[in-house]
């Protein structure tokens, strides 16, 4: 996706090997008309997949989240993140550990809005270790619904996420691939929207 | 407005007399058609003030404050909430107190995207003591910039927020707004649009 690769480059901010800050336009200050560009890619992805809710992970997955339902004119779901949680019968919960911050967070969905007839595509803002995308993922299928997809803005292709939701069996498309952020460059993968 | 207060009573559930979940529609799940609703009521409402960004904080405000941006083809900025913080000098920052999980959390949103320049509105999903509102508002003010106004998608108006804000001179407008949860029942604000 043109539209993104230009922003990472004219936005994002290197600020390690590792590290990307994407403050500017994705996950503190948001422009909509990108936002949008966004939703209706994601929304041309999956087109041919009966989509019946968007799940995403509170907070940065929201946005993209958002103008994906909207494009697809199905309910927008959005797991919550908590640091611990006292379980009740009505959620589901799974556990996930986030590396960058070096915590495990608690996410849940209320049962009442997950049922098996869904066909659910997973959107989120990052893709590095994969771990907020097998916890969304669990938490399909703990409802027993179907994870249709998962659709991802940026990927850090240097890191184990992407191959391991593939070996998992899942079908994945970021709109933007990094292969490295290494010198303080951004490096795309060379033609973006193929799959490995 | 019609299509909100209709939605707020098919979907709305009323806990007790303070509290009324929404999280089929506003704050867990989302219908995107309803938020897009919400987004251009509030780009009609405050059509006439140049808006130049819209604030609110994370979570459940950056879903109607995303679309009402996207109505006012402006950036939308969401403030990150955390426990505690570890000051830097290139953040402003307010504390901001939850009266419903009786926690204090810190509201922080970076110096580089709020300007002496902008005009902002503030649009957050409930307006209850106005803690939030007010945090969003100082930390706009520590900016130099123009709160032009303050958009609540569904308030609770037996509680001071509302007085509070138009006191310290805000604009001010709620979607709904809700007179009492008394008796498991929604009863709305007459004349809902008018400002008292």
């Amino acid at each position: 996706m043109k539209l993104l690769q230009d922003t990472v480059r004219r936005e994002g901010i290197v600020l390690n090997d590792q590290v990307l800050k994407v403050d500017a336009f994705l996950n503190h200050q948001i422009d909509p008309a990108f936002m949008l560009a966004v939703g209706k890619q994601f929304a041309d992805l999956f087109a041919e997949e009966a989509i019946t809710k968007v799940v995403t992970i509170e907070s940065s997955g929201i946005a993209p989240a958002m103008m994906t339902a909207m494009q697809l004119q199905v309910p927008l779901l959005f797991a919550r993140k908590h640091k611990s949680l006292t379980l009740t019968s009505d959620i589901y919960t799974e556990t996930v550990y986030s590396y960058t911050k070096q915590v495990s967070n608690e996410i849940t969905v209320s049962k009442k809005f997950l049922h098996p007839t869904d066909n659910v595509l997973i959107i989120d803002d990052f893709l590095a270790n994969g771990e907020a995308a097998f916890g969304l993922a669990r938490i399909v299928e703990q409802a027993e619904a179907r994870v249709a997809g998962i659709g991802i803005v940026i990927e850090k292709s240097f890191q184990p996420g992407r191959q391991k939701l593939l070996d998992a069996g899942y079908r994945v498309e970021s709109l933007v691939r990094i292969a490295s952020l290494e010198k303080g460059q951004v490096t795309f993968v060379e033609n973006n929207v193929m799959q490995p």
